[in-house]
């Protein structure tokens, strides 16, 4: 039977504010992706997010970030490799203790926002986030944006890497992501998505924005949950893999 | 053969800012109360001092704290106890991570400054402490002032706990500390201090600043570094304790 | 004719976090107390937030606090009066100075969270805030929990204070407020709400919970606007005082 | 009478680290750099700097920095244009405060670290300064790298500025600082330094390294402290231009 794993970033509020629908979220995903207090997150609501991940049985992956709450992590940072490795592998523990705490367990790394963007195409950061996760746990699985020198360089190294593909966003001809500065980056209607994705299961293919049908090999589907409009289009995500037979399951659960 | 633990604050460096003489400390005491980040130390210096730690063979201690950089966790703070757990099991965890990254691992738990007289007295901010250690590793041994409250309360839970006595402080005959308020709280002779210790040591008391004998129940001793004479008088409680004929081992070492 | 002032506390978000509806609020009151930094809003953030208040005429304070984000500044902490004069002078600094770039200026001092309810009684903390403002601006206005100990001290210092009620909040009947721990803490009926205010301005009395008629001599009335409900409360507050030929002004304006 | 101005980076400890030794600083120096906050400083810490500055007649400079205290703001990041402008008015203004609390006032700004480097030459960087400074009070002067074309910008903007040169770095041939990753970059004879730096005041010329004479004309001279080497090679140029007769006075001086 086909399948395919669902992964959203969650547990970004902190203390008195709040970001997301984390309850929601966690009964639509099988995978989350969970900040580690560097671009989001305190620790009582990780833990809070981790224990209802765990209730829900959805696997669990490190958002590791950039230091850097006012920016959310979204800010290029030139941070030195001995620096960035230690930060990754400090995210990486602080994680695993409050995953424990949870009754749950940390299974994957996913970099959130810049340091996603930078490691990418960026070798010397992408080694000293590698060796992070080699120092601290080395099954733990990347995952990466498919088609990237970062999954070669990974690799390589030993990791295990999954490719993720994003249901909102419109792909190039040449299977990268458009650019979110282009008017049409995102895709905002529902069925539209759901359709896409569910061909993207089944044949491994998307449509590009100029027609042309590419090839996209995704272990996940990344979808948001960061307005009730993302919430929705999560849900007919979902609800469209189901309905056409698709098991959803966690991608970590094919490799352990 | 008789034998005692020495313990130090250490890996309180931050960024460019350093602290302390962490290579030399680490040839003189057999466990490293290690800063998580909350009141001091950054990961990539974490894991140096790990690193040097796993070298020397010296124990790890969670040195746990308040989240106050700019108060070095000295400043007594009214947090619930949902987020103080939490923010333990987050420094644990990370702590662990670094570890485990160092060739080593974290044996115990020492809080730190306002934290640590705190939870010496007071019920609830000691609970949330203990259901920490509890959550993320319940062999984790906690390390407490002798004869507080805290350690019943501990013990109570499920925990190992160890008492330690500080060389370079004055003791009331009640066997509680000198107030550091007071001019005569510290002792600064190291002759004096050695001498005090390998009393400690061989007949389980020191002289209060009364002159009455009273009874201290030590596992590990206490010592600083944050600068030379403290180093100095450090080494002088080592070697008068070699000398004499005691061991210096981490207290870990006998309850595991 | 009979004025009096609303004031609420906004410029609350941080980055990405949203807190409040500023925009709307503004329209309501007529005195701003803006973050600082220290317990929320992110500079760009916060220049928005005076920006938006120099359009609408609203009056600013320095809503400064204890260092504590993810705490919100909600945690009473025993900070040394050094420091705390120095963090509440270089918060006032910094709201000046973006005031300044948003053709506005800062006015007055209302102190956050923990920080207004330990110096409403603590006098070494209240005297450093008040050396803080006399340092910076002696003009500044210390806006106080009417009946507190607090206005005394500022008053001998030579500070102007200014007193507030609360318009969402049940009294006793010796004029302090009903602790929030309490089921009948919070007022939450608009009509019932905006009358109490009505009869505060005309006749400077609340009724207490035990229905008895106490004297509230205040200058401002503080109405929040985190939530829909709050700011419905707030617009029935405003509705009602202006429909009965109440002025609403700054009550700065009345003291400069 | 010929006339220089010396400069130091001031203000950089952070609670119980310390970092230099300002008050020896501020007995040498004409002009300083104080830390804001950003990349070093806390408020109590900063106000001493200041009292200290005012005592020795010593004019200060907003040393404002990227937010980033673990990297110690050397750490290139991408940040929004509305961010930068923002949390460059926020540091100004912050310092004014507590300026004004020590007798004193902030009469130009000096960008730290990456900052400095980065608005040399990237104009949408160096553009959200300018208009910081602008905003929160344009007789503010900013003090650049000689020959860069942040001069250019902040001038036609309406600023003034300053060029400063550096007495302990070598020079290429083309006015720019020798790369410190090449290994003759710092120059560390006082002897030797000294009389460039006469040279510099007396010729307006230094010798590059590799042996040519040099046109650069420099408001200013920056020295170090931080670092016992450091002081006294600041003290050796402070005491060379003093016998041979040149007056030492802040640049500011010579514009207001």
């Amino acid at each position: 039977m086909a399948h395919i794993d669902l992964n959203s970033d969650l547990g970004e509020s902190l203390g008195q504010w709040r970001m997301g629908d984390d309850d929601t979220m966690l009964s639509i995903v099988t995978s989350a992706n969970v900040a580690c207090g560097f671009h989001a997150g305190d620790p009582a609501g990780i833990l809070r997010t981790l224990k209802a991940a765990a209730d829900n049985g959805v696997a669990i992956g490190a958002h590791v970030a950039y230091p850097d709450l006012v920016g959310f992590g979204r800010r290029a940072m030139d941070i030195a490799s001995e620096d960035l490795r230690a930060d990754v592998i400090y995210q990486i523990g602080a994680l695993q203790g409050l995953a424990r705490a949870a009754g749950t367990r940390v299974s994957y790394v996913k970099p959130h926002g810049a340091l996603y963007n930078t490691i990418a195409r960026d070798e010397r950061q992408a080694r000293a986030v590698i060796e992070a996760m080699l120092a601290v746990d080395p099954s733990l699985v990347l995952m990466t944006l498919a088609g990237t020198p970062l999954t070669g360089w990974a690799r390589e190294a030993g990791l295990n890497t999954a490719a993720e593909a994003f249901a909102d966003r419109a792909y190039e001809s040449d299977g990268s992501l458009v650019s979110r500065r282009e008017p049409d980056a995102m895709l905002h209607d529902a069925e539209v998505v759901a359709e896409r994705m569910l061909r993207l299961v089944r044949e491994g293919v998307v449509e590009s924005r100029e027609g042309i049908d590419i090839t996209v090999a995704a272990d996940s589907i990344c979808v948001h949950g960061d307005s009730p409009d993302a919430v929705a289009l999560a849900q007919a995500v979902r609800s469209r893999l189901v309905a056409a037979g698709i098991e959803l399951r966690a991608f970590v659960d094919g490799i352990a």
